[in-house]
């Protein structure tokens, strides 16, 4: 039995397309913030496909609806604020069946020829819509429409999106884990600082007041979104020495005495003191 | 000009590492807890450059020392508690560095020889050791020793290993933010729930004491590393309704009157509201 010679333009073929994944691999873990995480999967998705138009569709946390979280092309903004139920339309049906569907020439399927320009509002040539799948569980899927070119979408493209989707749907929930580890974070700061505030009826509210108004200031001195973050969490801790303020101070109608009156100041050194035990000082 | 004709096997070889680069990647992306991912890390790289020993080093977060974090092998146990000097021996020289070692052949280099066999106490025959950088970061060092059945390493699995540490270098990074995370939320909810331990005599230190305890149980029912981080953060704030609870109940000398009983049996209602209004509710 001969063996079959392999092709060498089809193993450079394959070097390439691998090595295309490990870059987009590399940029993809760049960032664990979950807007960025999504806007790379797209645009690494669209540059090494080389698609015209794409959407990122992702599951809501309970899995019941599907959203186009982000979206590139002519069309892309009539996208905004669709919300599609589990198993509707192309991208419904992928993500939740984890098949993937690819239709390589639009114009040789009318059947899906109507249905997408019905859909999109533009001339839909060729599609791939693949499902991202991490541990066994569809997370959404990656939609790809008009090759570049006037090309038409392979079965090459296919596998290549598949693998591409695989690595993005990795890293998508973990830059979630992140994410909602942060939202943890900043949601029990808030909703401390709130009941420490409602002790004073004076000051209801007015950690998230000194909060907001602080990361507007620094948004307009342009400073990055981390940074703003950061801001957000340390402006609802202002005040966080006031939980060693006794209630007779603290409640107190009318003015203070001297004596109560140097034990209110005292707060902003109780507050340095608890903030300084948080460990670590950095992020 | 006639152009070379790409090797066949060497194309083969090619492809078969950059499929072992993205499955590698696929599994180190697989956790964020930074003890899973360096564990993996070192693994991985044994796995993939089928070494028989091998160290993962990282520098302290002030970059002043170097730790080997994990460790593989016949002599892996004599590296623990050792700490470098940033610059200190091969794993210092080429994490601050950032220029790869290979000793392909210690035999050879009689130089290295002597001083391998002294630092690890075992016949050192083919060594390789490359720095992990991330954003033109170094954050350390990935060590390697000896290839499995009597091989060398050899330039091609130095550049293979070189790969290998840049996506650990990335991946590592990742979860080292996501620790930071996790400790910082960790570390407030125990300073506030101090805090609040403080205000009532009778009760300081108790909530430090429920978490300890709590995660003692847990740990000896078996239950999962992830669980265990869950229980001991949500017995700190098993009392955090006490922040709503008036000085005169809290620090009431003897016992209370009926009213004042009421008062403070209510901070498990005001407790249970402030946990319930923290998003999100799962991680």
């Amino acid at each position: 039995m001969k063996e079959e010679t392999p092709d060498i333009k089809e193993l450079q073929q394959r070097i390439e397309e691998l090595e295309k994944l490990l870059r987009v691999s590399m940029v993809l873990n760049s960032s664990l913030r979950l807007e960025d995480v999504l806007v790379m999967v797209l645009d690494q998705a669209m540059d090494t496909l080389q698609a015209e138009a794409g959407t990122l569709w992702l599951f809501t946390e309970d899995g019941s609806e599907l959203l186009p979280l982000v979206a590139r092309g002519p069309k892309a903004d009539a996208l905004k604020g669709l919300r599609l139920k589990r198993k509707e339309g192309l991208a419904g049906q992928v993500a939740d069946s984890m098949d993937p569907v690819l239709i390589s020439d639009v114009a040789k399927d009318p059947r899906w020829a109507k249905r997408f320009d019905d859909a999109t509002g533009f001339v839909t040539r060729s599609l791939l819509c693949v499902p991202m799948i991490n541990k066994d569980k569809s997370i959404g899927c990656l939609q790809l429409i008009n090759k570049q070119g006037g090309q038409l979408f392979s079965e090459r493209d296919l596998h290549l999106s598949m693998s591409l989707a695989g690595q993005s749907a990795v890293v998508i929930e973990n830059s979630q884990l992140y994410s909602r580890l942060d939202l943890l974070l900043t949601s029990l700061i808030r909703t401390l600082s709130s009941a420490l505030d409602a002790r004073d009826p004076y000051t209801q509210g007015h950690s998230e007041r000194v909060s907001k108004y602080s990361v507007a200031i620094a948004k307009g001195m342009g400073l990055p979104a981390e940074e703003l973050d950061s801001i957000e969490k340390i402006a609802l801790l202002h005040d966080i020495g006031k939980i060693g303020v006794r209630d007779n101070v603290l409640l107190q109608q009318g003015p203070l005495d001297d004596e109560q009156w140097e034990m209110m100041k005292s707060h902003t050194v109780v507050g340095a003191r608890i903030l300084n035990s948080i460990e670590p000082k950095s992020l």
